[in-house]
């Protein structure tokens, strides 16, 4: 046993225990949408999470990983490491590729699961299984290739996006507001007469803990990614990461007090979910003052964008572009705000943010970096949803949808009393 | 890379995700809750967790913390850490006090977790949100420096209270056993001609599963509070933790179908809690035996007590005193019965119980501490809340409590059927 | 703080981490086989769990660690090691003995709680609680220490199982097949007219989130196997069960799409677990590529075995014997097939499989290691179920399965509206 050996065992249980914790959140992304929309949806919510985290752990290691981690041409995409063969020896790590690869595939589940709400109880089953293969194996690895490879345009360019305000929950945001908007609204959300109704959650008690666990994936997401125990900075990515969540969770307790004279569950639930999405980029780089500052704001833009997708008449069934999108692009430029230059030293670097004396180019490459990031993950999954509307519906037909498509596309129901018993043969054959 | 920078990547890391672990004992707490409140506060109880959880981590870093680690004013109380700002240099640990400050955050939010149970299911939330500030900021704060800060008067007459049987649930147990006794009980528990009526829980499959996470998190509870994980009595503490727990639910299981003819799921799951809750001041300090005894003790003490309190006529929701309350006083009067010397010597001091030959001092402390937190936590908490009263309701209306807190206060029910549209104005304007 | 110390520590929580992981298991098992039974039997299913972990627990730390790991005998059992007690030396590890109590406490556990699965719906909760002393004192330790305990006569002869695909899945699931056939299938289950009913699970998003839990926990039962992390297959073992997990999964939604025209929602939960059951064994010792052929076929088997029971008039509610039996099996098998001699070089052997040059000699043992646990499972089971049925009823009563376990045995519903109000005295009586 020396030293070397010990290290490297070390920085590889920090990376395996925050990966399987970043992949609990799949448990934890499965409660809180089937929580947030109707019984008759529940399961078929949850199978697409099956989706994201089977197919897209697959697609990754066949494709997705060479896209991104690959040897890089031209700072667009990687071209080696597809199922994990090839030259790979640019990526140098304290911890073996396969462990790095576990980690990085937690990941990619993450970003197709968010996409995953915002076309809740209407996408249609197979069109969603061809969506996770695109976006696991093209959109975002190439999206990380350009912001997280070391080679990538952006990545050269300074961007700092330290475990994914912008390329993880940016982009998944902006590909769940062209899918919402693609595939269009619920039968029944907005009305002829421009009433808007809102759907009650189905299960409140377990989107929140679905909450819950999601916080306590994050800790895996933010400090595990450091890739390294001895990095100096995990105790502030911790704290930071800790009190954007309460902050988002108490901002929005007091903002909806306000605004709706009760303090409103599913607000709450998401405000949480949006300081954390806002800390996630720079974790690393702001101060605490900060990080609850970066919290409020991004739960009090959550409600409003809320509001505003209803006025826009885009139905986002658990709120995944006004989580996501809007707390990742706010966090992403944050950090060209609000960069310190001590704490960014951490990582090889000073980055100096505008109100740190940094003047305004780490905040316009941020600005550029979301900008590509958004317009990427919108105009692709546009293209893409367009292509498979060519070969198969992308939207169940109005029937499924009014039946609900845990009985329309999956033949069983979410819940079920104890006086049902159902023949066999009848559901092998389809019926 | 050097041994040094080693050590205290090791630590950091185990730290945090012990840390990490007890945040998801929230999780823990909101299923736990959820499911032994009746349907239509189920949400309720779990904004609550939020308000928990948020409030108390800003709560904690803008005050809490100060009080409780900062320096020491005559044994009694902190004066500096506000923010995490001035003078810390008295805090000496491998870690960074960032990382401790994590640890010490996911602490107060269990303390007031348990304090919320008690309480459940007719508290105003606003006046919840007050009294989690006093608990956060201010309570807890006062007792843990007392026993546990280096400086405080308890810890230098020498209480031993590993993990806080005594700082975290006696506390928290007491106080929940004052708020319980302060809003009094919920309208039809107990009838005029002195009948009990008992209130079936909601969901106890949410409650089973709110007490495995809490099993989960209280090995980050109990291991992690070693804050180094090169200390030796890590392997020690997971077993007595281990077999405390199951021996507190094994003894349930007997003790429930010897007195009641059946197996009681509610006594059985918090059974097992009142076994973590006893071992929690030992864990380090008591023999493996020791330990299945005082899981055995706690959960038949948690049955009894659960029994007297409604014969007392006296609401605990959840049982929070009956499992925190009665659990942790006899954890912490345990340690001076039971303690080995050969395991305290690990922690730098060689304590001997009461039946290890170190006759009354050991534990006249404990029960000297135990009684001072127990009396504060009852106390003070009367005293907040009726503070509370002076401004506003502490308890909802009986129109509010009838309907559920759910729909009463937050204006939506925890669990929808599909034919549910809600609409929006009629929502917004908080009707 | 010498590197010794620190080489120590390090190993220390990587194994306290990966048993709590292991543990939380439990949670997962309560969700899946709570939400896959009757809502009228979703409780008396946790109960079990409940029974699982805290006598389990204690069962093993009195008995069971004594001859799994004690003092061998002829290569068939360990005399000494009883409440951990006497002689020890025998095991040379970088961590305590109790620190490995708990790792072996977490896998003996799991083992039992597969069983349970079997028996839903219709086992009396004290002849359960019988059955698991027999199995956690007795059935499981004498098989482990077969293969595990460095002396065993099948671990001598050069069986692998890596994890438990063995000992622990196979063990688990042919005890699971034994139980399911004696205590017979569930009324209603087969009709007299040969036609065969399904239950539909009462909560499938329940269900899903304890694979998704179990998918966690999987992390630590196999990259925790290592017990050391400077173990070099740390990562191997991590991509492996990632990749065979997600191939289950993602085949199953794709045979069922193809077989039952749906995406089948409790085949997708299973074929997740089974590609995890699969790769148990083997993930160590075999390839990447191999482990996602592993998991499609695990995947498919699990469908097709769970077709034949129904077919074969065997009820096991939650598929036990189809996941764990069958994938453990498969699991077993790969091993003798696919080992690369590089990968099980890491453990200081160099073992090849059939298909890389080994010859039929590694195959031919874990045939023999395989078929000796199964045989030893079921006849065990067997006789053990037989003989508690001498002193005790084995099944409830007709009228306490159609009422439902929950009300019929433990007096409670799992789940209740908020109009109920149960007088005290009259359930104290037991009535």
């Amino acid at each position: 046993m020396d030293i070397t050996e010990l290290s490297r065992g070390l920085d590889t249980i920090w990376v395996v225990l925050t990966a399987a914790m970043i992949l609990l959140m799949e448990g934890g992304f499965a409660l809180l949408e089937a929580g947030f929309v109707r019984q008759k949806n529940a399961v078929s919510i949850i199978m697409k999470v099956f989706v994201d985290i089977a197919f897209g752990a697959l697609v990754f290691y066949l494709v997705g990983f060479g896209i991104m981690y690959g040897k890089d041409i031209g700072g667009l995409f990687g071209t080696s490491g597809f199922l994990m063969k090839g030259d790979l020896s640019h990526i140098v790590l304290n911890i073996s590729n396969e462990t790095y690869w576990l980690f990085q595939c937690a990941f990619v589940i993450a970003v197709i699961s968010i996409v995953s709400g915002a076309v809740a109880e209407r996408i249609h089953f197979r069109a969603y299984i061809l969506f996770t293969i695109a976006m696991t194996g093209l959109i975002y690895p190439l999206a990380g290739h350009w912001v997280w490879s070391g080679s990538g345009w952006l990545g050269k360019l300074g961007m700092i996006d330290f475990a994914g305000s912008a390329v993880i929950h940016g982009l998944g945001g902006f590909a769940a507001l062209a899918a919402a908007i693609f595939i269009g609204p619920r039968i029944g959300k907005f009305m002829p007469d421009g009433k808007v109704n809102i759907v009650p959650p189905s299960n409140l008690p377990l989107a929140s803990v679905g909450a819950f666990i999601l916080w306590f994936g994050w800790f895996g997401f933010n400090a595990g990614s450091t890739l390294s125990a001895t990095h100096s900075g995990i105790g502030h990515i911790a704290i930071t990461t800790m009190l954007s969540a309460a902050s988002g969770g108490a901002t929005c307790i007091l903002f909806t007090m306000l605004r709706y004279k009760k303090a409103d569950p599913p607000m709450v639930i998401n405000g949480s979910l949006a300081g954390l999405v806002g800390i996630t980029a720079g974790c690393a780089f702001v101060s605490d003052s900060v990080a609850i500052l970066i919290g409020a704001v991004c739960g009090i833009a959550m409600v409003l964008a809320t509001e505003m997708l209803e006025r826009k008449k885009i139905d986002d069934p658990v709120g995944a572009f006004a989580v996501h999108g809007i707390s990742g692009s706010i966090g992403t430029l944050a950090v060209g705000l609000f960069a310190v230059p001590e704490l960014t030293a951490n990582v090889g670097q000073g980055y100096y943010g505008l109100f740190y004396g940094g003047g305004w180019s780490l905040l316009g490459v941020q600005a550029l970096g979301l900008a590509t990031v958004a317009v990427w993950g919108f105009a692709i999954t546009w293209l893409f949803l367009w292509l498979i509307r060519k070969i198969m519906p992308v939207r169940v037909s109005k029937d499924e949808e009014l039946i609900g498509l845990d009985v329309g596309i999956h033949g069983v129901p979410a819940y079920s009393d104890n006086s049902d018993f159902i023949d066999l043969d009848r559901v092998k054959n389809g019926n």
